[in-house]
């Protein structure tokens, strides 16, 4: 017996119309075992953040109900909020129609998602200007804290 | 002199600082060259698709408001509706912190996203069971068309 309490199976090898019409969970990881996951608060709809899950925090995030993801740069699990307090409930999981991307619906148990101190990492707007050069405008303009 | 009209010059090479604080579109483009992108609705908030785009699809997103990706499976640019008539003009474009994803906030022209049908490609939701297995059931009924 393992002592990982998150047993939860997915589908593998489905064919592209039970992946795409039937109601079997088959994440399509890829070659590093990620699958992108989008964070959008469940009740303002706004889209807080982006990152990846391996199978442990996609297998975590639905048993537990809290969002967990896999840091890249430290290479390893991660659970939102452990040290800024921005656990994020979870109130739906979605994913798309070749499954290889999830949607999480959360409620952050404490208001922000950005490491940088704002509520949502998507923070800044692209701007064309009439000259044809780019910039990027704050839409948020006061940090809530990391 | 260059045919291609989308002459959008990007920065690179920018500091952390400048990268997250800063008001210059830097697009962190993966090892593939290619950027995740999520459209979402303009008005209802609801979260449409994921794809990705390279430099050039983001350019032409940029210059022209419509959505450009670039389509992994078939290795090309894609004008989103060309065939479908489903063109997204685009509101707004934000980036993240680190600067590497981009977010659409989007209207279609004729409604839906999704090749499958639906109006969304996230009509799925994951349902945990008591006996702990995982099922998919479609929040979404109706197909819109493709």
């Amino acid at each position: 017996m393992s002592d990982d309490p998150y047993t939860i199976e997915f589908a593998e090898n489905l064919s592209r119309d039970e992946l795409e019409e039937g109601d079997r969970l088959a994440p399509a990881f890829d070659d590093n075992g990620l699958i992108p996951a989008i964070a959008q608060h469940a009740e303002t709809r706004e889209i807080l953040m982006f990152a990846w899950m391996n199978s442990d925090a996609l297998r975590r995030s639905i048993e537990t109900g809290e969002a967990w993801y896999f840091s890249r740069s430290r290479n390893e699990l991660w659970h939102k909020g452990d040290t800024s307090g921005q656990i994020q409930d979870i109130r739906e999981i979605r994913t798309d129609c070749d499954q290889d991307v999830v949607l999480l619906s959360v409620v952050p148990r404490r208001e922000g998602a950005c490491h940088v101190g704002y509520r949502s990492c998507f923070y800044r707007s692209v701007r064309r200007g009439d000259d044809g050069t780019v910039s990027l405008i704050f839409e948020e303009t006061e940090k809530v804290g990391t």
